[in-house]
């Protein structure tokens, strides 16, 4: 959900914002993260003695409750000034009594939003976290059931050889928890500078007030303001960019896998995947919308990063651009996540299915191990040459690719049909699959394989 | 608005949903839309026999009322299948009384959420042109004042030779115009095709239904259903796009005047553009807020773009994922426009301070014309080199660049000291800028500049 | 081919520049627009008196050979005035004669670079018309041939009711003369300014010279110079990357109906489309290459709309960021439509396939009609929930449609044998598709389909 | 410099190919990574026993001399197979002698295609945090040169307080810095797995030739082959975007400094800067020609992000669409970088000029101290507004602030004439920012800082 509205209503929301991020970006989601930054100031300023302990308590106290504020009319105020913190912190100077005078002590409006904007996205991010440990483990799960289930290996969705279904979906597991690995490995600092980024106002106490506020909010602290410097929005950007785009790899594999015609998976969500106009229809609908969150991700990170370019010490126009892409963005990202993870859990793998498929075209994929064998005869070339050649015979005359192989007098020395029966069943065989699954899900923390 | 919420409500909204565009794509807008959509549907299927008048007539009656609908309900239905028409059909038949067995008569989904699309599209566009003339009339009100205006002409952001303000504001307002115009020659389909795209359910009667929906929507009629065709959304997405980023040129060149050293031009908004921090400061909120949207519009359009990938006769994703982007990218590029048109109707023009900054270099400006000048005499590169060289001359002694330049004994030939008094006063040669001025206002739609 | 080599070095070119359209954006192309710019500059000042005829001439004869001219050489002097006409203007006078002194008349930099730009723009415009031609002739020759071959209609990736080849690929044939039509309703107009855009060194002939410029270079005219106002640049972005959106989905679709599994389409160019690893695989090799080439289109569409936003009469970086993304762009897309004109002209349909995988699933695709058929009855979710629950049995218990459905005793009214026959018989019913491939084909331009 | 051609040829290409990392990434340094992982294939295959060593001798002299090769060549046949490691493989069997039945032992073109494209990256990393670091100790000499020179920091392209010119330029040494980092933390794998991605050729060795090779060519491991799991190249986007976006702040603010009516900035490159139409102007080139690289960066980031939907074991067009984006995004980013270091070394600081600017404004500046000082008894809103008002007024009457505000009855408690002019004296109040500059050259690596 973007920050200027509830995620509970709306014709769109429930495919578009869904899962537990969205609520964590919406409008009363940064609200509550202003007026905790302005609660966070105010403890700070009174510890280093710049404000009234009194007066303090009073600002933290009107800070408390984000309901007392009213979204709309603090909206309708900021278009005067160009951000909601300039109606935000007269209507706190309202509710802080005593403290009025000392609410939003020698801070901008910039200080507060970006730390407000950091505010969110680490509650984001614990939100995403959880999704995409969940996304970790249902892969996980089916690599572990499935580690030594034959399928067919696909390139340019072709079959190719053989491979496993757990290496498939233990390849899914590895991207996401890599892509949870970025995420949490991504510094989101408060933000302190004043007016010019010189904490001009807090009598050379400055730093130690940005640095408690971190401590207090659970940030990362920065000893140089970043007010122009966006590498933080930056960093997310990517990172989200980043599962988006593997949370749409997995997704597009199960639609593909969905197929009519491949039929070896189906999502098994009761009720869900139905079409108006086709009752016979089980559409993948949690893959499909994940793969439609998914896609909004690359242009929005384009936007955050174009909106690096920042003038002097506060940008006109290119740190506005930031509020709504990034909570689009964390939305997007978890929204797709969320359906990821619905898609998984309940996944449904069709096991004869995928053995079903690969035989229709096994002795067809005993070409690479038989080109392999007979490469020390003919060379690369060659050997790729002539087991393509037989390949169309055996196609256009219907006859076994055996026999034509047998048949080729050039071959005897090498292909002696007890070899070449021994090739053909070395058609199934999926290398180090196993051992890769093994190896994979080790490598994964505890937690995403706990379920298993 | 995103389509999902209402744009009334949020820190954000006001300033990121600013003017009339916003309303027309909320979800409010959405829900009339697909509710138009089965009204015209219902009455073109009984126009044609596929229908009974009366049962057209009962879900044309349950469509007029779009309030009668819960769009948080479908929001949450929606999940279930993919998207919001299938709850919404079964709502909209509960309320269809006798006409409920007919209601979205041989249509798929995607039809009535495709045609719909296009009506918020058209409806958002309307408003859109609105905005955009107000911007034009603007623009050409400020050209035509300052029609002989001198101010610097700047490239590279140093000063160049002179020329209008006139000149720039007119080229502000045929780029906008441009913009208007590119806007209203998309044409916006009607979509209607069925389960597959071969309207099998029409007894042979669905393109004659299609066109008479068209007609009754004002939409243009598409013989040929577009389901996977997307090339609509992408026009609209690229002239979009465009007027987005014209906005954005026209805001920056006001940012860029208004700036302290420059002080050309100032937002005359009372009591808007002040500073949390810095009562002293006058920001140029409106123009600012218009690049901010308009910085929105390249990641959006990219995304719709990458969205026309669509497997075969109904997207796995790409089809889902253009609701919200487009909606935004109509948002966005409406508010971008409207915070404009409100920069440019206050717009406070300093001619003196035009003037003043261009005294300042106007005789180094003489550069330009010595060097044409003397062309003929030490070819054209020979003639630049001599040029800079004496101004460097002049800036590092201080002396007046005509002192320097008739202190070189090769040039007296070609430039007496009359000939170069002449030049100089040369310097505030604006060429033909009145009459490009003249032809440029002739040029717009006489509802551009009737104002004046 | 970016502009700044030639195309036929490197590992990639054959893949990534691909047809006639790449040859179009080169250096040499670009050099030679350069040139043909100076060369009709220097004509059109002579006309209106402005420069001697005879230096016009010299100028023009030292235009004439672009192979004179040493692009390496003008490309390393441009870093030091930031763009190549400084060097090249400079290069021209030394081979002009008398002329030297005349060459570059009253024009900046970004008047030739901008008319140039166009100019190769133009060029490549043509070449990729002529392969778009191709590939509509190829698609319409298919829908033609293909008019009434029945094939599975397939939304979300899953069968959904039949629909006939012809009318995909009619479906494609008409997005793709969309795209060609969009093309070349785009304006490129000359650009003449002078250094500031007032065309203060034309001696108030300016507009004359720009028009005559115009129409020696076949370029539209622009009575008001447009270099900070790029509608031009963002017209080509917009209608380029939708063209190569049209192009993705067609190859899209030859991919995802080439697959192993599918197999309803085959590339048929002898030799292409093998592995290195893997000789049995036949891989739809110029399909794979145009998706390659076209995802590279939104990006770059994304990139030339923000540089829209330009400073005041010329952009401090923007201008100069829109050289290579435009040639990109346009190689990109010639390069997509290329490898799609190889796919879809020897594109080998397997209408036995298309009629198979049907018929697997037709009894299931009955589920439409014949919940239409009892929607009379139970209402809309009514039927569909019934025709659903059906389904499942079916599938659950190996039991036919036909029989699960006639066994249901609510239904006996309405749904007689005789009548169930009747809809299954209509399972392959593709409504109006045949009218509607002759409707199509009807209102493409004859050349497409004068091949059939 | 795109992969497919040299980047010394070309119009643009000494603009747009500047520094050292465009070479990294040409044809020739593609090819070269090609035949170097062919090598390391060859030994590391022979070390586990699989290929004789003479054979692999044979392989690795094969591949030594990539001059040897016909990038032309090769790139025509690629066309047929999709990439061009087919050809090159054949190409090298032709020259490897005995071993020629050995080259590409086990391995897919992806292996090695990808394998070689964290090579090329590997390699322009290193010329571009050679780059960086440079920026970064032009930068922090700046910052430590003007510790304590004071000038105005402008927010929304406003003067605002004052701040030191250090604590500017520390802030993009900061920035520029931790792009640094971010770039060097990346992690680039080897990629090895077979036709699927299991291993399948190496008797049960693969894991241990992979892991060889990567030693082999100082890649990291990858336990699991990340075929289409694309999150190495996603975080390569991701920190080339950050890093355009750090040098193009940089340049912008070094653009805007310029600006002819701020002139507190001008680069001092002898020579470069002039125009061909203005003798007198001095451009700042190389940050524009920084801006123009950089800006191409967003587009290319959400082109590699969007290519990360890869189907099944190697996707059929976004894998090919990778490798002229990625190229394209190191040649352009690592060209900013260079243009920016042009800028920052030669950067000629006019600290009077500064201060002059500054003091045209100091009186108004008070504004911020003045409302800090009678928020006590104002409350910060009705502080803020009678500041502002007073402002208004002197403005208007041509008064100075201080006796406006001498003037106001309400005040005297508060603002005697000497606590005034001690505000007053404060307007020149840079606060911390001396400390900060410290603190922050400090944390940069001693590289960066030793130069001064």
């Amino acid at each position: 959900m973007r920050p200027s509205s509830s995620p509970s209503d709306g014709l769109f929301s429930a495919l578009l914002c869904h899962g537990p991020v969205a609520a964590e970006v919406d409008g009363a989601a940064w609200l509550r993260a202003l007026l905790d930054t302005e609660a966070a100031l105010a403890r700070a300023t009174a510890s280093v003695g710049l404000v009234p302990h009194d007066a303090a308590q009073g600002v933290v106290d009107a800070c408390a409750d984000a309901s007392a504020y009213d979204q709309s009319e603090l909206g309708h105020s900021a278009a005067l000034g160009g951000n909601p913190v300039i109606p935000l912190v007269r209507a706190i100077e309202e509710r802080a009594g005593a403290g009025g005078a000392h609410v939003h002590h020698g801070a901008t409006s910039q200080d507060v939003l970006d730390t407000a904007m950091m505010l969110v996205a680490a509650r984001a991010r614990a939100a995403l976290s959880e999704v995409l440990r969940a996304c970790v483990a249902a892969a996980a799960e089916l690599a572990a059931r499935h580690r030594d289930t034959v399928v067919s290996g696909r390139t340019l969705m072709q079959h190719a050889v053989p491979t496993t279904f757990g290496l498939k979906a233990v390849g899914w597991a590895t991207a996401l928890q890599g892509c949870a690995d970025r995420l949490a490995a991504i510094q989101l600092p408060v933000q302190l500078g004043g007016a010019a980024g010189t904490l001009a106002s807090y009598a050379g106490r400055g730093r130690e007030v940005s640095s408690m506020m971190a401590a207090d909010l659970g940030l990362a602290s920065s000893p140089l303001p970043w007010h122009t410097a966006r590498l933080p929005v930056a960093d997310l950007a990517g990172a989200l960019g980043t599962t988006a785009g593997a949370v749409s790899k997995t997704a597009l594999d199960v639609v593909l896998l969905a197929q009519t015609e491949v039929g070896e998976v189906r999502e098994g969500h009761a009720g869900a995947g139905g079409s108006s106009a086709m009752p016979h229809k089980r559409n993948p609908v949690a893959a499909v919308q994940a793969r439609a969150a998914a896609r909004r991700a690359p242009g929005l990170v384009a936007t955050l990063l174009s909106c690096m370019e920042q003038e002097h010490e506060r940008a006109a126009g290119a740190w506005h651009a930031e509020w709504v892409p990034l909570s689009d963005l964390l939305a997007s990202t978890g929204t797709a996540a969320a359906w990821l993870r619905e898609s998984l859990e309940a996944l449904e793998v069709d096991v004869d299915r995928m053995r079903a498929n690969l035989d229709d075209r096994a002795s067809e994929a005993a070409a690479a191990p038989v080109a392999e064998a007979i490469t020390p005869l003919l060379g690369r070339a060659g050997a790729h040459d002539l087991v393509a050649e037989a390949i169309r015979t055996a196609r256009a005359t219907g006859t076994s690719l055996r026999a034509v192989l047998l048949r080729l007098p050039d071959l005897s020395q090498v292909l002696t049909p007890e070899r070449l029966d021994q090739l053909l069943e070395m058609t199934l065989d999926v290398g180090e699959a196993g051992s890769l699954v093994d190896d994979a899900l080790r490598s994964l923390p505890s937690a995403a394989t706990s379920a298993r």
